[in-house]
């Protein structure tokens, strides 16, 4: 199949929340994730497609949403993102232009443009619109990555299909 | 009475919040719940309408909501949201038809398809909006559980009633 | 003065806030409050005008906040609001019309047809807008109080006098 | 060089933040930052100006932040902002007129007149906007912070230098 996303890469601030870290005075911190993406990875799973968290970030919170939604694939404190990328990718035996990748910043640019696929949310700077495939139409934080995800889904020609397959799932009587 | 709702079905994530899951380094998380939301659930307890919450999520925080709110009926973890709604509205003699469901994403969408009365808030995934009988203008968390309370009210013929009663009673000396 | 306001009585949900509760596990919550209403109240402090709080919710958080502001005249988990009003009221010897009120809902509607002023925030229910004298552009929880607090000083007609007060404060050597 | 910005000064609450104070039931309270904010103090690290927060606020939380981001200049509490930088810039012998500064409110109104630039977020008071050189597109907490270090960069002439030289340090093998 032409269109097939054999992995979807992700990054987090900025995409799955929006942007914002929430910081106490011991210096622990809050990250609001948003429920219309745990549906987007739910989704991914249904057809297969691999979710690869890689994050500037070396946040526990982050690997804490990892492991509620299940996700294996987390790197964090991620410097050089497309040197990450490229080395998990070639264990998994996948190229870089056979995944999808979604990120909002300066640190995601070589990773956006070296990607199959790319997006950034609504609300990342004016810079990086230029440099990729698709630009959300939600802003970090509120269901950029499910769109993402439905794109990948979409542009693979399965989008229909893996929302019956759910829909079927959660009507089930044994589910 | 023709209109007659005998019982109001709600999710929580997406509708009574905005879907944002605030969660720390230890896992634990905040949800944030609107009190013109808590106004709605008085308004429909005026109406000696029961609220019904159904939720996919098995979160100790609705619980927490639920008691300020003296909600009695809640069903957290919820996978097949149409089953649980048949169980509990047998006990309780009342059939879907007779029911208003409010939700906003795909495990919403056999319950809002057999409610007789339901509505997305104005956020929801657009496959929902053609698929549910009211869109409320309000986005999750910022009201849209009150907008719909209301709604529900109207169509039942009694939202002035009601509000009039809600006014008096806090008016009341003894009160 | 012809159109002196004797005291600014304010409500605190979807005011100061923007309706939201933060609620974890424990049932312990949040509410954000904004800097820019901080301002207001010294505005309003600077031309002697006391702030009352009459709110609702039974808080603690509530409280917090008040002292951070210094704000004495605090109540607390009040339910027929016009009433506790007028007792706090005749203690101070001002009436009703001499006050300004803000608040967001129906719970704050006898107080806001009672108080000489009157606001609601922008996202209000429709219904409280045609009850009030004003209605306000910011939302709750942006800075609708602070707004409310420049309008109180417009009305007295003293708004110029106290923001200059403000800024030679501040500017002063020994501040 | 005619346009050498040689420090930038910066107001927290309200330009870091969108002014929201997020606080519990035992006074403790957080603060929500903003990582595109983050991304700006990198540029401006690479540009070899030195950012310098002024806060009105006697805040753990801001103190925690300035560690995060290795920002070593850090007067929190501060009541006449003005005297206070001008004490600050003595010491690094800068003169104000070769400072930009970014604020939100009255407080920052003399720092404001007196910086070489200036400038507010979209959401600041109107009072304020015809005080400054220059009025961001982006609101508090939104990453208006950002915005100002790229402007700041660009009055410099070296904002695409800057950007290169950080894409270039993301990239390296060894970074």
């Amino acid at each position: 199949m032409e269109h097939r996303i054999k992995a979807v890469l992700t990054d987090i601030d900025g995409v799955w929340t929006d942007g914002r870290i929430y910081l106490n005075e011991e210096g622990k911190s809050f990250k609001a994730f948003n429920n219309l993406d745990s549906v987007g990875v739910a989704l991914l799973r249904l057809a297969e497609i691999p979710v690869i968290i890689i994050t500037g970030e070396d946040s526990v919170v982050i690997r804490r949403r990892a492991e509620q939604l299940k996700i294996n694939h987390v790197f964090t404190g991620a410097r050089n993102k497309l040197l990450i990328a490229e080395t998990i990718l070639t264990d998994l035996d996948i190229s870089l232009s056979e995944c999808a990748y979604v990120g909002d910043d300066l640190a995601d640019l070589p990773l956006l443009k070296a990607a199959g696929l790319s997006a950034v949310p609504d609300n990342a700077p004016e810079l990086l619109k230029n440099q990729v495939s698709h630009i959300l139409k939600k802003t970090g934080g509120s269901g950029a990555f499910r769109e993402f995800s439905e794109l990948v889904l979409q542009h693979c020609g399965i989008l229909d299909e893996i929302i019956n397959a759910f829909l079927n799932k959660i009507s089930s009587k044994n589910y």
